[in-house]
């Protein structure tokens, strides 16, 4: 039995406000040209979101050992890869959304072309800002880091995802395929974030990585779980998008192919499954239990 | 007086045939999930192309005594990220260009949604395939390979100057505008590419690669100022593309507000100040040299 938690904790619910300071120095200013590029790229990052990834990316570090301001730049690195993904889903070829997080999208208000833009400078950003960091033990941990999120980003992470997902539209999926779709489209960037805040804190224990990567694999599909629940469950003003959507536009959910029930039952098993992963890391890994029990439970 | 090259001298041929095999290598095959995405990768990227970049990484590093295949990973990075930038500015929100090198574009065999994947797949990609590399004197040197790539892709380099053009559409531009413009849209990652090689061959030398960035400059701008000629001039067949087309859409070029002979003028220009820049390094620097007078002079 998982204990629920619909809300985070006061520690971590800091550390989304030092996310959201370190991501606004990140960015470009917007008083600099090309103004209206930068000013699209801030508005696609600093408009809210659970900034679920920076935590992880905090989380992991604390579990090793490492609070510091070396966390800031993959915490940002994470979040930005996030936001630039969720520019290019919204645009009309996509998903073609004109919200999100309460806000006009990205190309309702810069237009598409922009947005397009905005995106693919946000993504080479990500990289840019890693390959500055000083986080890691030393420049070759750096590299990996910087494999690692290559690696979640690309067609065999989270673009592949997004092509498994064009590709289902229409079509009926097996639950093994959509989770499949999952673990490529939001998954690899969850995972990435665990990994990427261990490596950071200077972590080379391979036996670790392979748990924490087993934890964000669990807490990544959790994660979607929930937001297909919320989908049916949820009321629009509070999960900040149009309830049943996914379920109007004949979208795979896990309550579509195995039942509401079962799909709760999974979420269940998901957060054990997390906790269970992290269990040698005792206290230190109280924050990612958090995460894992929040994003089960989360109520938007 | 510069001597006039209209085609590559075999060397810099058989380079470009390498380049071609490297990409193919780099690439994901097309017979793996997810399938449609990754022909689409290789569409954008294997379909031909002057491979200039590729051919400036391995005459960069042939200049600082390096041949082998550690130039491959940066050759290959280089060039994905202009096959990238290529499929998303031929998009209908872009340049909604139909045709390019003589075959439909990215989004018209495969549809915008997976062009724009594509797109970000390749960018990603990119940065993954160097971080792989194992070029340049150590891990130090590879974090400033990344670096420099981020930042010749991002706000303040390629994608600024994709907007820096948006925002130019239906103005007119001094020459200091147009050559800002270019400097970011194209010149960036033209720089990159001469910087990536002298890297990846283990250049520690900071005179050195800022010569090697006045050369970088000065081709990016010649390669776009005999490209504005070539609009005038050139024959739709041998060009690959529409001649007039960017009077016709009142696009800002050289021409049009240096006039033609002035253009002619500058772009010789140009090409002396990119041997200038090199002449320190003798010999080793002739394939450099080479691609020089073959921007300004190149037929298509």
């Amino acid at each position: 039995m998982t204990p629920a938690s619909t809300d985070l904790p006061a520690p971590l619910k800091a550390l989304a406000g030092r996310a959201d300071d370190a991501l606004a120095r990140a960015l470009p200013g917007d008083t600099l040209p090309p103004i209206e590029l930068h000013r699209a790229m801030r508005y696609a990052v600093l408009g809210g979101g659970k900034r679920l990834r920076p935590l992880l990316v905090y989380a992991a570090g604390h579990a090793l050992g490492t609070d510091g301001p070396i966390l800031d730049a993959p915490a940002s690195a994470v979040e930005i890869i996030h936001a630039y993904s969720l520019v290019h889903d919204d645009l009309p070829a996509m998903d073609d959304d004109d919200m999100r997080r309460g806000r006009p999208t990205c190309h309702i208000v810069f237009g598409e072309a922009m947005a397009i833009l905005a995106g693919d400078a946000l993504q080479a950003l990500a990289f840019e800002i890693l390959a500055e960091s000083p986080a890691g033990d030393d420049a070759t941990q750096r590299i990996a880091m910087l494999r690692t999120l290559g690696a979640a980003c690309g067609a065999e992470g989270m673009a592949g995802g997004q092509a498994f997902d064009l590709s289902a539209v229409g079509r009926k999926l097996t639950l093994e395929e959509l989770e499949r779709m999952h673990a490529y489209k939001t998954g690899a960037l969850i995972r990435a974030s665990v990994r990427l805040g261990a490596l950071a804190a200077g972590c080379h224990d391979d036996a670790l990585l392979a748990r924490l990567d087993r934890y964000g694999h669990a807490v990544g599909l959790a994660f979607q779980v929930r937001d297909d629940i919320l989908d049916i469950e949820g009321e629009s003003a509070v999960i900040g998008k149009t309830a049943g959507k996914d379920a109007a536009a004949d979208k795979p959910t896990f309550p579509s192919i195995i039942g509401l029930d079962a799909s709760r039952a999974r979420l269940t098993a998901l957060v054990d499954e997390a906790l269970e992963a992290i269990a040698p890391l005792g206290e230190r890994g109280e924050w990612l239990a958090d995460l894992a029990r929040y994003s089960a439970a989360r109520g938007h």
